[in-house]
């Protein structure tokens, strides 16, 4: 607040003195320079400060509140609100829902846009004895509605399954989802209100943003560094704004790969602490870590349940499951029982049930080493093959050490949408780093996804790349 | 436009002439006494009637139209506007999804709540060979991600099964959802914007309405009569507001059984292709239809593409399939794409595949014809037991002949919640009629569901009813 008191006010003035004070304080808070909850000074202290009568300050601050430009609370005090959402930067949002168009039916192009695993990693034959068990037990019973929660023995179940990564909590916090994609959904639906303000990481999932403009929300995207948000960036625009929520991967974020720094992780939790803010993690890759470092999910520090967690079973197991869990703050637990309802009722209870059996029987271990594994194998030869290829022609790139893809930022001077469409000459299908921004105009990256590729295949489709480099 | 040409002007006032003229259209406009849309006399035509130049009409018209209460269409003219949506009737827009509420645990109450067939009328066995078939066949594939709009092979099969009952449409213009509900969830993501007026049957199914609601729409809830919306009502709305849909199931309406005669259907569709309005019709009854005269689809009769058409297969199938389908006009097809995707991605590849293949060996029709006849029995009982323990305590209930509920009014005095509430006492759960209505206090009606109940249960429920209703 030392702002307020390095405002100067001209005694000679015919605009009246609570005015010029208020005028000033609304200017200084429109710039973002008095931070959204701030505390005025207490009037004495104003008053003797610009030695003027208490009562000039007072008609100052109930001037101020007429504008809506702050508000009291009574016994306490006076406070900057937030800005209006019409004040909030538009981003130019396009919705870059660019992956069901459909692509040009190339029979034998590699596809470096698919971050799914290949058909012969699905347990399919485990799966296939889960269901005849299920319709065994249970017959017609397995095709009834379930309890829009989920299905009671298989929370139970995931709850061990979730404190196996330091997430420790219990089935009545657990919503089972039809993918994580629909957890982001409901999430907007349950606690998003047309023009609220959400902070999403620049670049980002474009599914996620799609789904919040959606409702009517207002981005604003927190650009990503080599380990998480740029942490200054994130708490100037918390000053401003109060976001609903912020939306987050942890580790091999998508489209980045980027892990948090155990630190930013911390910080991370303390602003949204401090400016009482819910923060949306998605777990896509939980099992796809490669080195020696065990990632740690958001959630399993967050001690004042500020975390909502969604995780996919769409890369671990089968995408064609769609199936996801929610771990739900008690606060928002009816809303997002609400909006499931409202959304399809209930996720499927033959595939509920069937996944409670087959994780029973199978556990999380032994298929989960095997993707691990594979996953390693593919991003091993990814990297050696970018690095042969790419590398030498002025492209770069960071090394997460998990995921299924690489996030490469191409030579000065080459726009990633012309490199795509010459890749495609070459029947190479790679995703432009635009389709990640909120923001119009942002091509100097592309992904690589080489979950799906034979060693081959990588190694063919790297050197193209590498072709094309070269020609542009 | 009669009405303006009734407008008095006092030319002795000192209020310039434009002025009057203007206030007294806007004034007819706010009441409701001219159209939207309709168009304003002619400059000339108003200038010769109210004899002043015309220049006083042109800016009497430029008037109305900087207070947004007119429009203007180059080389067409003015046209009034449709009315702010603040305007719109508030309705008292409580969230009526008590369904997931616990009810009480009682192990052996009769509960009329449910709309669900008994798991042994399942098409257990056959849906257990066709999961084997896929899962041979496809291995792996089987659980990829398919296309956001369904497996191509389904969508055909299910333009099969839609055309013997009268709506001919080609697999482009399907869209398989997970169940209805996603489906209404779905369309409001698609093409309603926050502050839309929505109109809906009074009383209609409370899932939809908490759908349109969470979107921000305001409902307008048009009377039911007993063969169908009030079609004064419903004309006389539209010509006030613009909807951006009407919301209908054409027949076994949920919750009063009505079904529409081909009169209102026929007016329906005029009314909306007059106004530009979209319906959306939810057919979850089709199946079960149980005299000779066989139900028409809405879609079946709209040949200028204004409905869209939600089918389930929840009753007619297994709700635990989740699982329906959508028939669309090309223009909200890519709108209803992108909503899908941000949704959930897809419908469950595996459940879909599995379904294609349940439907290429068994076809729908002995399946159908075992649900009809088992509903129809219930049907016959229900009522039957209806007439014998509920018409003598002062009851009364139209017989739709068709679906599995029956829409009893209570006799005048008796409030539908102290009479479920009652009810449960003797271990009778019953749906209050309440719960269907989107304003407050509309007690005079419950609905009986008796769709899982056995014979015995029906007569014992519908005998321990009646007993209330002569305590009270």
């Amino acid at each position: 607040m030392d702002e307020i008191f390095q405002i100067q006010l001209d005694k000679t003035s015919e605009v009246p003195m609570y005015r010029q004070l208020a005028d000033a304080i609304g200017a200084l808070a429109a710039d973002g320079l008095l931070p959204a909850d701030s505390k005025l000074p207490p009037i004495r202290k104003m008053a003797s400060h610009f030695g003027v009568n208490t009562v000039t300050i007072v008609t100052a601050y109930k001037y101020l509140e007429q504008k809506q430009m702050v508000y009291s609370r009574v016994g306490s005090g006076t406070y900057i609100s937030p800005l209006p959402v019409e004040k909030v930067p538009e981003p130019v949002a396009r919705r870059n829902l660019q992956l069901f168009e459909k692509t040009p039916a190339l029979e034998h192009a590699i596809n470096f846009t698919l971050s799914s695993l290949p058909n012969e990693l699905f347990p399919v034959d485990a799966f296939k004895k889960a269901f005849d068990t299920v319709l065994e037990r249970e017959k017609g019973g397995a095709f009834r509605y379930t309890d829009s929660m989920g299905y009671l023995p298989l929370r139970e179940e995931l709850c061990r399954y979730l404190a196996s990564f330091g997430i420790h909590t219990a089935a009545e916090h657990l919503q089972i989802i039809s993918g994580a994609q629909q957890g982001i959904d409901i999430m907007s639906k349950a606690i998003l209100r047309y023009g609220d303000v959400v902070f999403v990481e620049s670049p980002t999932f474009y599914g996620a943003a799609g789904a919040f403009l959606s409702r009517g929300a207002k981005l604003i995207g927190i650009p990503m560094e080599a380990d998480g948000m740029e942490m200054e960036a994130l708490k100037n625009y918390l000053k401003l704004y109060h976001p609903r929520f912020i939306y987050m991967m942890a580790y091999f974020q998508t489209p980045t790969g980027v892990s948090y720094s155990m630190e930013k992780k911390r910080r991370l939790l303390e602003l949204a602490e401090k400016y009482d803010t819910y923060i949306i993690e998605e777990d896509d890759f939980y099992d796809f870590h490669y080195s020696r470092e065990i990632p740690l999910p958001l959630k399993a520090l967050d001690y004042k349940n500020r975390v909502i967690y969604i995780k996919s079973f769409s890369k671990i197991l089968m995408p064609g499951l769609r199936m996801g869990l929610m771990v739900l703050p008690k606060k928002v637990r009816h809303a997002v029982m609400e909006a499931k309802y409202t959304t399809d009722i209930s996720t499927s209870g033959f595939i509920q049930k069937s996944l409670e059996e087959y994780l029973r029987v199978n556990g999380w271990e032994a298929h989960g080493k095997q993707v691990r594994q594979y996953g390693s194998g593919k991003y091993r030869k990814a990297v050696s093959m970018a690095k042969k290829y790419l590398l030498p022609k002025g492209a770069s790139f960071a090394l997460p050490d998990g995921g299924v893809s690489l996030w490469v930022r191409l030579p000065d001077g080459v726009d990633a949408e012309v490199f795509c469409n010459r890749a495609l000459e070459k029947n190479v299908l790679v995703s432009p780093g635009s389709q990640f921004f909120i923001e119009e105009g942002t091509g100097s990256h592309v992904r690589l996804s080489f979950a799906g590729l034979t060693d081959d295949k990588i190694e063919v489709g790297m050197k193209r790349i590498g072709e094309v480099l070269g020609e542009l």
